[in-house]
């Protein structure tokens, strides 16, 4: 597979000045501004971003007040581009290869990327993007025209024209995936399509409950879908959601703000003889967390959390749920590894075993990622894809 | 296999007057009183109970105020009788042979019982044991010299010389089995072996912490021996237990009194390399099912939790630590199927695949049974032994 674009080689090794969207504080509108970004350090890469899309995490953090991050800061996690030039040590991509960003590490040589029971890999002990520099140093690869260095995301920050991520941190990916598909890849489409294949491991005649239609929870149903479950319930306040969800598998929908008196997981209780064998819950809220587990069959069920509460607030359990049989569980990323479920799950999106496209409801140019937050937060958005280089001409070497 | 004990037909289809321990209200004493135990109906089996122990959730409710039980009521559910005559449609057992009621039911039949990813027979409804009166019709065997029923208990009542059980709710089993050892089998010993073995699925090499070790505690150290992990680490207030710990493969003990500043899951942490692969809540109180689940090692271990919150009071879980890769599981019985798991583990125990015989600590005859709740609530005991007939002679027929 020749995975070569042609790029320009004469920026290597020297600071780049370009744009990016920075936010300076919590809540605030990102600000389109010159910035500088180094030149990548030892095992590291600079990539050529050429489309993102905004994921709900990046909002959870971006109204995060007092959080584990701080600002200036440059958002964004979910994207496509071309290596641009590679720092030292850094063998397995080269300047011109198509790449997929990713906060989960994945450096297939620690004893959790060789064995098959996690995804944590722990080459940055363990940490999966939470810190605001580069994970090998910490310090930032980003600074303004002041001099002043802007956070890290996620160990990604694509909303930037270029930017700078390890080599643990990013999967060579085909190119013949469409460059405006590919950033669903790099998040919530594995991190659905994980949890109902890997996390849940939904079966044959299985029902299903999905707590949020957001990208995620339809990426759980696409998943759920394809491994043939009886029925998927979506749950969402959003009526309008119903009619995309069935393009994902969702047979039954419940607005909770029409369930009357009865609680959700009673009305789901009702429609699955006594509760689902997998619920999972999208959106990130404790309450909606318990109400999952409360929906989940005694026995054998599964509750999959994969909603981030951004308070990180507790969700409270009843003992005896517990040791009548429900299992909670959850990952990160799906619990699948980078490096080898994202070029599977691209292959099969290929071959047109997934149905995504949809996924991408809206478009904007780099200029009006405010809109996009706009579009993510009034409901109106799965993701919006936004173009960091629309006129890039992927052109193959050879 | 003989498993015929010769019994008197003298008494079948009539009343039965006996003696029982009846606890009138919550907390107190018991009473030995005459009773009289109605014949079996459909389905039933009258059972004399040989001998019977004390388990922590006997004592849970019987210091319950106000619970799911209702009083007057006979407790007991670990023990081993022989079947004194059978109700219409028992095909399963005969008169004169070893059986073991189990609050767990289990009526090879149901959808649950033939399927392999669960324990919970629905043959009642899902329910297990929580009513007060017999499984099928609700009502009591068992009534005072007023005419006034007692209550069955977790649908076993052994704490009398005879009681009515369900065909559903016995196992016949092994009569090579010594009768002193026999009610390990009925609850204990099945929750935390089935725990090891089966709900966590501890594996070789593995990290285990324990939180408890009292009987069920104790039976999760030994199925964690016999799977070979490599640390089992006890966590219990009294220093005492580590000497009888060691004999069931616990190799490292940390009391909470002594942890100083530190919280436990911080002491476990630092022994286990961030976590223990697998966590057992063995006591039944929230604020240690919250260090279990802290105390879990993130991307793939598994909290266990084993132990019933007599006020069935909530524990809190923040979601960043189920997304980091957790699993909060449990079950009832240790997730077995009685009356195929039980022999099992029996079979194990002749064969000293399984170390039990010091999990009874103590015994006492039928008369000092509140001796038995003062040496569990001291701390004192394990398992004590409550001999209902200790002259009974072990006749086999042929």
């Amino acid at each position: 597979m020749n995975n070569g674009f042609k790029i320009s080689s004469e920026t290597r090794g020297k600071s780049i000045r370009c744009r990016a969207a920075v936010c300076r504080q919590p809540g605030e509108p990102l600000v389109i501004e010159e910035i500088e970004v180094d030149p990548p350090k030892i095992g590291e890469v600079r990539i050529k971003i050429l489309c993102t899309s905004l994921c709900h995490s990046d909002v959870t953090v971006w109204n995060m007040r007092q959080g584990l991050f701080s600002f200036p800061i440059i958002f964004g996690h979910e994207a496509v581009g071309i290596v641009e030039s590679v720092g030292e040590e850094v063998e397995e991509v080269k300047e011109g290869e198509m790449v997929l960003p990713v906060f989960q590490s994945n450096c297939k040589e620690c004893k959790e990327c060789k064995n098959g029971r996690t995804n944590k890999c722990s080459v940055f002990g363990g940490k999966t993007g939470m810190g605001l520099g580069m994970p090998r140093d910490g310090t930032s690869r980003f600074k303004d025209l002041n001099g002043q260095p802007l956070n890290h995301f996620l160990y990604v920050s694509s909303f930037s024209e270029y930017t700078v991520v390890d080599v643990h941190n990013l999967v060579p990916i085909n190119p013949k995936l469409p460059i405006d598909k590919a950033p669903l890849f790099g998040c919530g489409v594995p991190t659905g399509i994980g949890a109902a294949w890997n996390v849940a491991d939904v079966d044959e005649g299985s029902t299903v409950a999905i707590f949020g239609l957001g990208t995620v929870g339809l990426a759980v149903a696409e998943g759920s879908k394809r491994r043939k479950a009886s029925k998927i319930i979506g749950i969402d306040l959003n009526p309008n959601k119903f009619e995309i969800a069935k393009k994902f598998g969702v047979t039954d929908f419940i607005n909770p703000a029409t369930c009357g008196d009865k609680a959700i997981h009673e009305v789901i209780k009702e429609e699955t003889d006594g509760g689902a064998d997998y619920c999972f819950e999208c959106i990130g809220l404790a309450s909606l967390m318990e109400e999952a587990i409360k929906s989940t069959k005694e026995g054998w069920g599964k509750a999959v959390i994969l909603g981030v509460e951004k308070d990180g607030a507790a969700f409270k359990v009843n003992s005896f749920e517990i040791i009548n049989g429900i299992t909670i569980t959850g990952a990160l990323f799906g619990g699948l590894k980078p490096k080898s479920d994202v070029p599977m799950l691209i292959n099969k999106y290929l071959h047109k075993e997934l149905n995504l496209d949809e996924l991408i409801s809206h478009e904007v140019e780099f200029e009006d990622i405010n809109k996009a937050f706009d579009l993510l937060l009034s409901g109106k958005s799965l993701r919006c894809l936004i173009w960091i280089d629309h006129g890039f001409q992927p052109y193959i070497t050879s």
